[in-house]
Formats: C-alpha cells, structure tokens, sequence
C-alpha cells in the first residue's frame, strides 16, 4: 500500500473564511450559469461545470457521477483534473462514500477519508490518486437521486462546511441543465423516429423499394462525410434522405408498383412527387439544425443542365446538399431491382453515374460516393 | 404633473455593503437556479426569476423586457411589482432609458431618473408610478440583445454597483434560460407540424377523408374538454387524432376510394390499418409527454363489447382516450360524404351513436360530444 501514504504537500493553505470567498463563489457560480448554456451540447457544458468546480475549491480533481439503471451503477460522465488517470470510473452503486450519499441523498463532507471506513481503498489504488479531503453532494431530480457531485483534494481537511452548501447550490444546476438536455433530447428523438417510421411505412408501399429512403440517406452521408461536411449538414442529408420522396403518398400504386414502363402521363404523375414533397414538407416548421430541409429534400431531381424537375434548375442554383441527394439517389435507385428490370451491379451503376457527369450530376459528388463504396481514390484525380 | 413628486418613503435605508448582503445575492442566484428549471414552462420561471430579483434588491418592481422584431418595441414579458398596475407595457425599442440599454448593450444605474433627460416621464405619468433609482442590464444572446432587465426602486440612489453586476449575472441566466426553452419549443414545433402535414397529405390520398384525421383530432379534444381531462390528455387526444388513420399508408387507394360496399376481403384489408397504425407508431420514440399514444390510437376501433378490432378489447381493457377517440372517428365517418353514401346530419349521426352506447361505444363519451357540439345537457343526466 505504498500509494496511500499521507501526502506531502507544499501549496499555500487556502483561504478559510470571507468575503474573498464568498465574492469567489460567486464568480463561480456565475461562470457555472454561463456554462449551462445550451441544452444541445450536455457534455461539453459538464465539462466546463466541473472545471469551474475544482477552481473554485482550489481542489485536485472533481468528479460528476451517473447513475446507470440498467448495472445499478454510477459511472464518471466527467472526471476533471489529473488527466493521466482513467477518465471513466464505475462503482456499484451502494458501494462506498459516493454510495452512501447516492442512497441517503445527504450531502457529506469529509476531513480525513482514511478515517471512514466506507472509503474505497482499492480505487484509490488502482488510480493511483489518494484523496484525503472530500465532498459529495447528490445531484436531484425531484424526490430522485440521479448521480452525485464529488471535489477532492489530497490535503487533510481541506474543505469547510461552506464550501458543501456552495457544492449543493452547483448540484442543483447540473440537475437542471441535466433534465433540461434529456427533454430537449426526448422532443429530438420523437422527430427523428417519426420520421424513420413514417418513411419505412411509405416505402413499403411498394416491396421493391422498402429500403430506398433509408439506403439514401445512408449513401448521403456516406457522400457528405468524404466530402469534409460538417455535422449539422450530415444530419441534415440524413433527414433529407429519408423523407425526399415523402411526396410519394400522393402517387397510387398502380403507377408507384407498375410493372414495364411507364406511360408519358404514369410518369408526369411520377415526376409530381417532388413537388409534393417539398409542399408537404414546406407546411413543417423545421428547427434552425434543418432549416432549409424541404427545398433541398425536394430538388433531389434536379439536373445541373436544367434538364431536371420539379423546377429545372441549373449549375449553382442547385446546392451542394440537393446534389448528393440526387447522386445517392440514382445510385440506389440503379442498383435495386425495379419493376422494369433487375438491379445494375455497383460497377455499372457507378459507370451509369460516371456518364451523367459532369452534365447531369455534379462529378465531385459522383467521384465522393467512389471514395465511399471503396472504388476509387479520395482526393479525385482532375 | 402631481404625480411625479419626490417620494416620501419611510422604509428603512437597506444595508449597501459586505458579506450579509453577498450572502443574500449568493441565495438568490441559487434561487434563480432553482427557478430556472424546466424548458417546459417559461412564462412560470421568468414570473419566479423576477421575483427573486424584486427580493434580493428590496426594490419596488422588476420587468424584463423582450424585444419584438416585428413592431420594433420591447415589451414586458413579466412585470413583477404592484400588481395593480397594467402588466403589459409596449415602447418603443429606441425610445428611453431601456431602448439606450438595448442599443448600446451597456447597463445603466441610475441614481435619479428625474436627472436623465432620456427617462420617459410619460411612462410613468400613464402607470401613476415613479421610479427615482433604476438599474438596466441587457439580456444579451451571444452579439444579439433580446431584451433587458430593468429593476425600479421610488427611493433616490437606491443601488450600487455591485447590484449592477448581479443583475447583468441574473441577466445571463435569463438569456440562458429563454434559449434554452426556445430550443424545446422549435423541438416541439417541429414534431407537432410533421405530424399534421404528414396526416393532412395522407387524408388527401382520397380527396373526400380529406380533413377527417384533424376533423377526428378536434372532436376528440372537445369531448375531452367537456370530460375535464388535463391539458396533457388533451394533447394526447390531438396527436392520437391526427394519426389515427396513419396504417392507411398500407391501404391501396382502389379499396380506400372504392364507391359502393367493401367485399369482405376487401374489409379485412381496411380493417388491418388499425393494427398497422400500431405498428408505425410503436417505433416512435414518444416522449413522456406523449408515451402510450400508439396503443390509443391503434385502439380507436375497439368496441366495449368485444366486437372490435384490432385487438377486440372489452370494457375497461379500452383506456379512455381510445373510447373517447373511437367516438370521434364514428362521429365523423358519419357525417362526411363517403364513396358509398351521403353524409348524414349532426342530429342523424348523434342517433346512431345513442344507439351503440351503451354496448358498443361510451355512453359518457357520447354525450360529452353532445354536449360540445350544444346538442345536450352537461352533465348527462342518468
């Protein structure tokens, strides 16, 4: 047990008492406001919540646990400071002094943890980091404990009652930022399997196409990500892929699921749905993440020599979005077995692709969905 | 001007420094923590955020004011203070001491307003109120002011600076706070708009069910009023309304529109949509808001004496938004023009309904849609 030794530590002891400190909190407290910020990023907002933790407290390290329901365990969605160290801890979770606030919901301070004998010995050992001062507050969601807030600090009785009040008032704003990101998630996760089912049951209007939307939306992104987008524009092709031929619920069957060509007017009717998506999609009020959803989904048809629908745009009119649409588009349309005729094999398909561009579909994307099935180089040689 | 006299205030002189009144802005920002809580409410946890405010300044009255792009003027979202007083106040965005903070972006205290030529003594004269100390502080979102928060006191040189700096940190919570919940609502907004195109573009697969999915969703949430049900149910009722019929994406368009009686295999294939619409849905991620909402409305054909479908349910196994649901749809069927029959009038559509209650339908359910369409007495009598 050569680790656990009694530190020898040379800082400065801190100042006690005061209004310096008190001013200091409030600073703090402040920052951890600020830190709340934006429900869309929960991670990177504990994050900066702990930071300002362990500044405040002049402490080693502070830990913001979880509870895991499913292993009955809390596990570290933050441990801040002495990066060396594993950054995920798990405990059970009536295990220990972290436990034992987790069950009681009383917050604890502690002087000299090698004078309790719930201190968990072992994880000290195998992190290699001995704390000796230490707070813990519950993190509460109404009557239920959801994890629990942690400061350490390898001094002997480093901490004041105080400091553990001012720990309990940050524990109620991670509590907070924490329910407010899981409804925010919650609303986010209601749209997107919406979508995803609506889609699928669409789809499966026709047995042929079943997958179609789901395949496109994946070869999008497949596009995207060689392309370098960024993250909002990927979810963006995502959603896009799956809802671009929403508008097909207008079209009947008979000419969704005809075997042999279609008639000039079959496929006017066919050509409808693009517009018809983008008018059921425009009646959608998108949040900003897919601002712009219903022209891009809508414009999967169009061609960079205007010979496209529903609006026969031309080169740049098209953004880069609607482009890939419309390559992962055909490219799943050519590969899947339709009602006139087999499905190509990806190297006739890509062939096919290759002699729409540059005039038809943008050879950017064509030569990104190479890249993407492993077919060709990645930057595309001119 | 006989109400703009210096005030005459007998109150006690408030304590202007040190760690008492620290202590007391240290609680009250872990109040306005507290108050911050949930997206869901916002108008609740501003009314809260600005009486914590009022408190911790002793002061008379607090507003916070938003900007409204359209008019171009801020308006008071709460006005916290003398209630008897009107509590919404519009002016302009660049008029007075608020419109200067809202323009510069800088806080203002004011030790007299009756020294600042910008004060709008009009204002005061309209409210019969007269603050002489004043503190502004601009409720900024990232470069974008949305707002300001301004805190009134009748006594003269009633703030200190310090209180300037608590209020701008009070301030970053509420921007904090009105984003965070405009996050959720655009969420919300954006589900609950797919929702209705996507059900309005189904309808219109057969142009005479055209509104029957928002008709079904309106008559339902007017049953439930009447039944006293709470605002979530309510919102239950609606969805459930506008999705009801979503299986009939799987119901090809020749049984759907077909004119004259349904062959018996050609029932069974309409039938199925309830169970479909089960299917769809139960791949939705509902929120807790929303949660069971597939199992309603795939249950809006059961009948109480088994007879339904999918299921064929009894009694009390139908949960009573689907009974109120079921209403609703045979309401409407009924009274729509269909391929097979005229419309029948409010009064023919309410008999036929009398007549399956009690065995088939709710008979509570029946005359609470009597009773919202003013064709009957609430409560019922036995």
């Amino acid at each position: 047990m050569t680790t656990l030794h009694a530190p020898t530590d040379t800082r400065e002891p801190r100042l006690r008492h005061g209004a310096d400190r008190r001013d200091r909190w409030l600073a703090v407290l402040m920052q951890v406001s600020r830190a709340i910020g934006s429900v869309r990023d929960s991670r990177a907002l504990m994050q900066a919540i702990m930071e300002q933790v362990t500044h405040a407290f002049d402490a080693d390290r502070s830990s913001l646990y979880l509870y895991d329901h499913d292993r009955s365990e809390l596990w570290t969605r933050v441990a801040q400071g002495l990066e060396d160290r594993p950054r995920e801890i798990r405990v059970p979770s009536d295990h220990g002094l972290c436990g034992r606030v987790f069950a009681t919901h009383q917050p604890l301070r502690i002087a000299d943890t090698f004078n309790e004998p719930d201190f968990d010995r072992r994880l000290a050992e195998r992190t290699g980091y001995v704390p000796h001062s230490m707070l813990i507050a519950p993190v509460l969601q109404k009557d239920r404990c959801v994890g629990v807030l942690q400061v350490m600090d390898r001094r002997i009785g480093h901490f004041t009652d105080e400091d553990l009040a001012f720990l309990e008032a940050v524990a109620v704003q991670v509590a907070i930022s924490l329910e407010n990101a899981a409804l925010y998630q919650a609303q986010r996760r209601q749209f997107r399997s919406f979508v995803e089912s609506l889609s699928a049951a669409l789809d499966a209007r026709d047995p042929l196409t079943a997958i179609h939307s789901v395949n496109v939306a994946n070869y999008a992104m497949g596009i995207g990500t060689i392309l370098g987008l960024k993250d909002s524009d990927l979810e963006r092709l995502r959603i896009a892929g799956l809802v671009h031929d929403v508008g097909k619920i207008g079209v009947p069957e008979a000419v969704l699921t005809k075997a042999g060509r279609l008639t000039r007017e079959e496929f006017d009717e066919m050509k409808r749905h693009a517009a018809q998506s983008r008018q059921i999609l425009s009646k959608i009020e998108f949040s900003d993440e897919l601002n712009g959803l219903d022209f891009i989904a809508a414009a999967h048809h169009e061609k960079l020599d205007g010979s496209g629908y529903p609006d026969g745009l031309k080169g740049d009119e098209i953004p880069l979005l609607a482009r890939i649409l419309c390559v992962a588009d055909i490219y799943d349309a050519l590969t899947q077995t339709r009602h006139y005729r087999q499905g190509m094999t990806m190297h006739e398909a890509l062939k096919q692709l290759d002699e729409m561009a540059p005039h038809q579909v943008d050879r950017n994307c064509v030569a990104a969905l190479k890249a993407f099935l492993g077919c060709g180089p990645w930057p595309a040689p001119e």
